[in-house]
């Protein structure tokens, strides 16, 4: 991948890796990937709430990243994120890299009502001004809002993971066909189905009325006698995912699979999903689950890690090499 | 809608309107609503294609707008646009508000794939960098576009006029079906689909191989026996909107209404699509499409105006009421 | 104040104020001094912890303010001032003010020691960017942060409220002197002691050794025999004050009066204080204190409002009328 | 003119260069240079107008030259310019230099009239936001467009290209003066004059009276049987040199020498300019002249190449060299 | 010049004026010609030559000028300036005017010689970055420094106070003809002998040769037995007018009028002008000078106010009236 | 300090020497420290003031560093130190470091008073603007102004330098107490208390009253028959110091030592000091003092240099290490 008269290595300073305190045990995998260590760094939350970050070493002219998730506590992790990227600012860091497996408030991204606000804009701006040079981040809510950013970004998807282990799965299943659960997400389902060569159907969700609040699902596209892939980008209290399923099984599907990538699984969704007659769940670790929870899968769940892909993503980026030629587009 | 005690009309300057030369009888139709006539204004282009703008009168502490759609030729519309609107800022606008009805590269809203750019971020940054306090616009292709600007905007949408003319026509269709053109205007589709109370299809799109160019079309859901509403945010060329009519012919629609915001119609895309089996063209002004190209459609094209929206739009922007309020949401 | 050459009413457009769930008395008792009823507005939480605004009324050219205290919930608080200072930029307010009684993260001013944050200045920026014209805010903790903003501020001071009920109360108290519980007080209370004609004394803090982190506390000046008036800017943990107050007892203080602007009160301090030899606590409602928390003051806290001092400012901020002006300086 | 000590060659990544559409032989001239092949982009234009880019390789932290003239179609040159800046920062180039030879717009730059824009500076402004890091380019209408930009850049001067020319040229001449066609060329053509030890003139140009068009020229300085050098930065429809020219020969020149860089030659030029009496042509490729163009000229053209003196300028800026010592100043 | 439908009365604020301590008279005829008195301030400079600003009312939401201009003391000057406009800004002012007669640093404008900078630039991003949202000048060293701001300006020129009084001197005047002491300002001198219908000649200056710090001046044009009015935009040490006044006189010129719009008159160029063959200064108060200055020319000094066209600027600009119509341009 | 695995020596292009006119010898100490020669440049004052700088040598691609503290002449200083920097960013530095010594304006970070100006952030504002990437500063007046800049920057402190020599001369003191001359500098004052473990003191000033401008100044702590160590961060007249000195006296004070890092000595401040009773000043060369007036201390004066600690300091910026390490904190 490198000849003679590159000069890769040169480019930037050291990779340094900080961990916020989101997502441990991803940092760690990432860490183990490249064979560089954690750098030390102290995160006190004081009895106000407040946060304090102070950090072992100096990062003067280094190639930093951080990584941290924003998922719940949303706000405390966002803001650790932020007042560690603004230290290492401070500190005359070379590059700032922000990684964020899972971006908070991707579903506020365009007003579809007048006066509300479109909140991943100002997350995209608050992660500027704290001093970031670069983002990395999976699956966003929607694609445009790598736009909202004015910095460069390596937008990465689950695709590319979940994608291999779908097809590994391909002989096993029996004249499977995708769904997606929202029409947001068609365009996303189309890529998979076409990948994995097989059909496509939509759930399409409508108010009874003007005033009625209850809404009516309909599959649009034929799903009876087939396995089904029910496919979305995440999961929250999983009420969407859990009508989908019931759907699917009262239009004749055979056997459930469940996908997605982002795993917040909030209030009682586990307890909701687990109840389901869906025969393997497959995620991955955008957002950590806690043990406890996925105990509760009994080994219906599989996740997928995201470590060795990060972990890539960012040697490329350190050495100035091509990110894109990693899925051969 | 006023009270005694709201000073509405106080709020800023007089309402300046200034026409681009790219929406004449648009701009004229503003005027006329608003009872306010445009402002004198020379745009020159040199034998070496700059282009030159002068104002006839101050706008010094003025409501001031622009209208100027960015319709072809593109560049040259945009740069106008733009031009414009820094003479306004440097005469010392009081505000400035870009009514800009098609705003170009609109599809080009995120990187689907690497290296390439984000030009609809490009665009709103030069529109806000020239000195744009505002902007007024009709059917991003993607909502999030919005989320492109960091001034404030009010993005119209052609539905406020179409669904009513639609509504009108529906006693006289004959079990009509909403069919979406691109999974990317499925949600959209739905909206109109459930203001309608009709039922909704899809068509997918999918490459045949990997390397194959060629793409197969499928129908999701029933249109059979149907009339069919088939709906797309713009067409540019005609050649999607031409497939899909025929392939709701081969899967035996009725009668075809074809339906679009944006009539772009590069190219032959009037000839492409005077020749379809479709009963009625509907579509709106926000690119004005010429007599002669009108003549063709041989009276199936109804061209529904947006002049009364946008200036009703800019009346109330100026005396600082709510625009929601126009559409009871 | 006005004279009829003076165009006052007309600068901006009406007051709209708009409270946070933060401190909801506080805002209503604006709302009641200015005559100007809150304007609706939702503030939801999802599942997911994320925040979504929707306001009731457009804002459109309207001099608007939040009322939104940073307190605990502290990143939920502040991201929620946040969202809706970005909410009333999108919808085109005229002129956004917020106010911020309790500031968080002041302590964090200045790198005291290599690599960590000036969290205090990335608040600043938070608050510019997304979309605050102005603020206004009682005692910063350092005075110096009103510079870390680049928006004009009105920083108030509890002690124009204090210094009169300190007055009031002089009479009764025992040859009183000023005690300091903190250096970087220091000034801020010969400020007190002077309006009052009262001596100041100090307490200073200074580790035993150099790896020892326990610390001895002197007090320097002379308090035996004296009332003493124990003040901070805040109380937080109450820590601090305890210690200053068991020693000032130990040094032959009298009665001790404890002053502070900001009522933290985190983890137990509450049970902390109450636990103490004070004859008073005087505070203000910069921070809502529950009234589970009051009740167990049994009589000892006094809460000086801020009510109409911030709505003072707020009507001539919209007017266009000094500020200064209301303190005869 | 680099030490031992010196690291020069690992400042920056290494040069890549990009060629827009408007400069493909004076960019394959540069690559010729340098030894640096052109790297593969595609740049397609829709049937909607709408121009779409392509990078084959990433450009990951390489030090990046976009080599695009400005000239006619100059708005569609311009916006591929800014498109393809704007694609190489998103795809995180560690530098990005654009070498734009010929600046379009530079004559509005200023306002020398009220309410008229200075597009020029809306041009730099337009090349910054989409990403540029700095510019090179030749000869602007004005030294204080180079203020216009807060970028730095290297503007270079085709002086170093046609004094030499005209040195060698001298000999041959019969009496020679600089004589300017335009009084903002006054000092540029005293350079000129100086460098070459001959006389100057100056052509001046006058209306006829307050409200009549007709301009009347005088030439001020003594050029009767001389040989005349007439010189100007840039000839567009080739109107005001031809009126030069015959008004030198009605004033007793002799030979006539007409000198520009930037050979825009807009609508019929070529055809006014071969009807001159006019010796020799000498212009530079800052603007590619079409060979069919050239051959009208029937061998009295002289086009100098740029293309090393852009080339130098690249490799030198890469290494951290000095491009002030390229000219001994 | 209003209409009753026109609310210009209503843009702004009411006109605050402030006058640093460089323009005191000319503030004062500023105050007298609008009937609007200067705002009380303190400017007080203290033993280690800091500059403090008090206002003494406050300025919130009204229409502020800050009459200064930046003559000697030149950085004391412009830091008091920049100082005021940022006490104005924090103050909450309504919008900030700069009024700079002469703008130091003019001759700074581009980079002429590698490695030097564009101070005027420099000065223009203080003035903006202090908080200035508009400036009204004179006459700047070259036009296209209104391009190096963002903000809008109002560019005066002298040419409008000078043509009349040179207009009224002509029959006085014996064959008179147009000298420009400069290159740079040749185009701004024939606009001076376009409106008197008189000739134009230039003065040329060259260096000797390559290493020869000495320079030979040449008069291009007929001035034998005319009267000559020598121009330029500013005298500084008064070197140039004075050379070029003994070359007009060796050339045959009769009487000798010297106008310039910024009368610097450093170190002792009085005394050299005061010794020239010169028959009239005409100049104007831009900048002041001292009286005791203006004694030594003994009768042959005449300044022309600009006080009524400032005066009159700020109220159009005030009232959102055209300024360009003063000029019927 | 390095491993094989770091690339500390590339990072950053050369380390390049620039110094200011203001700083002249301590730039050549840094110089000689770090073996780096001071790199040619020209700094012209013209007759009208206006600075002029020129680069003898180009800076591509190079770490830069400015040194040039800002005492009288301040403004002047200070604009040559903007120029530079802007010279350095036009001519494509790759990185500039503006060294500070002594920061101006410093007291000027708050306002404790309606209607006054932050002139110390307007300073930081400026030197951002004119294009530095980092500063290196001593002593702030407080430590809050680091938050003004949002570049990164060194603060260091003649703290690291005072507290050594201060514990060498311990054996030879009297039981010596550490006097502050000022409120605000009490924290700092334990500060050195605490490291050579000896008693703190304070001196209150405090207005006689209300509208009385005299005023009252208070020992609080024991100093009788204490050698005293009085200390403050500037001294500027001498005149607090000097009545704190003879305050102390009063209070039985034996030996007393003055401390102070800049040594600003306005006006007759050598003269009011040299005739105190104080047995030794100690201070650094932040700002030089002219051998003559050293000369008037009479041996009583001791300069500590910075030269090494901002040598060292740039050299680890340059190579990517750390300097907090320094410090062992």
């Amino acid at each position: 991948m490198t000849s003679p008269h590159m000069r890769h290595d040169l480019l930037y300073g050291n990779i340094r890796l900080f961990a916020g305190t989101a997502s441990p045990e991803l940092s760690q995998e990432v860490s183990n990937y490249l064979d560089v260590p954690l750098c030390g760094r102290d995160v006190i939350e004081f009895t106000n709430e407040n946060l304090f970050v102070r950090l072992h070493t100096s990062v003067r002219g280094q190639d930093c990243y951080i990584i941290q998730t924003t998922s719940i506590p949303v706000h405390r992790n966002l803001m650790e994120l932020l007042i560690m990227t603004q230290t290492l600012r401070l500190d005359s860091a070379g590059r700032i890299t922000v990684v964020v497996p899972y971006m908070c408030y991707g579903r506020s991204d365009r007003k579809d009502q007048p006066r509300v606000p479109i909140t991943a804009r100002l997350v995209a701006d608050m992660i500027q001004i704290a001093g970031a040079d670069r983002y990395i981040t999976m699956d966003l809510h929607a694609g445009q809002i790598q736009g909202f950013f004015s910095i460069p970004g390596d937008v990465l998807s689950g695709y590319h993971i979940i994608k291999p282990y779908l097809l590994d799965m391909l002989p096993s299943m029996n004249n499977p066909v995708m769904l997606t659960a929202d029409l947001g997400f068609a365009k996303r389902g189309r890529r998979y189905a076409e990948a994995l060569n097989i059909p496509l159907a939509f759930i399409e969700k409508r108010r009874h009325g003007n005033r009625d609040k209850s809404e009516a699902l309909t599959i649009i596209g034929d799903i009876s006698h087939h396995d089904v892939i029910l496919i979305d980008d995440e999961v929250d209290t999983g009420g969407s995912m859990a009508e989908a399923a019931m759907l699917a099984k009262d239009n004749g599907a055979e056997n459930i699979y469940m996908v997605f990538v982002h795993p917040i699984l909030s209030t009682n969704a586990v307890e909701r999903l687990t109840a389901l007659p869906v025969k393997q769940f497959i995620t991955t670790n955008t957002i950590p689950i806690p043990p406890e929870k996925q105990a509760l899968f009994g080994g219906r769940l599989t996740i997928l890690t995201i470590g060795p892909l990060i972990g890539e993503v960012i040697r490329r980026a350190n050495e100035g090499r091509s990110v894109g030629a990693m899925f051969n587009e």
